[in-house]
């Protein structure tokens, strides 16, 4: 899971630290800079999932499928790994958001099939 | 106010409905359809905000700017007016995410020169 994580972020350099986490908030896999503590990722990503699917049925948009989060130094985007864990990943400001998305997208899918 | 949110869902179509709510999670102003209850998006669109804001600032993110939220039916934006207020917007499914942020955005400029 740790190469899939790799490869992702060589694969599109805007991702600075990503991260496999379950749904309860405890991490599976990560490749984070020394500088990313990997405890508050999976904390951050556990809660956020839980309200973001509970925005997502409250507002009658279906099953939860991404969030991001867009701060004035970057992205936060979480996007779930089959029913159990979420995928999470720190991008710079300048990364391309579509391009994020779709590596994001199909690291997830790999994950998945490991999970 | 109301006038910004219809002039927005006139130019994107996508965009189901709209609010402005105070980051306390008090509605502001809406245009909401009759199904969407304006309770629900204050409620929901304040503990976004407080939970985007924590994220933004735990992961070295900076300032909060913007979140969104997709599921398989839709997707939920959230973007800052001013320092105390939050315009949110819900989107149909294919909705061009890159059109409804730019519109978004430019409603935001508008609503933060009233509040």
């Amino acid at each position: 899971m740790v190469d899939i994580l790799r490869e992702l972020q060589a694969s599109s350099p805007d991702i600075e630290a990503s991260a496999v986490v379950s749904v309860d908030g405890l991490s599976i896999a990560s490749a984070l800079p020394r500088e990313v503590e990997e405890d508050r990722v999976s904390a951050m990503s556990a809660a956020m999932l839980s309200l973001g699917e509970r925005i997502s049925a409250e507002l009658a948009r279906g099953r939860l499928e991404q969030v991001y989060v867009k701060g004035e130094r970057g992205f936060v985007v979480l996007m779930s790994v089959g029913q159990e864990a979420v995928l999470t990943a720190l991008a710079g400001g300048r990364a391309k958001l579509g391009l994020v998305f779709l590596d994001m997208r199909r690291a997830a899918e790999d994950l998945s099939k490991i999970l």
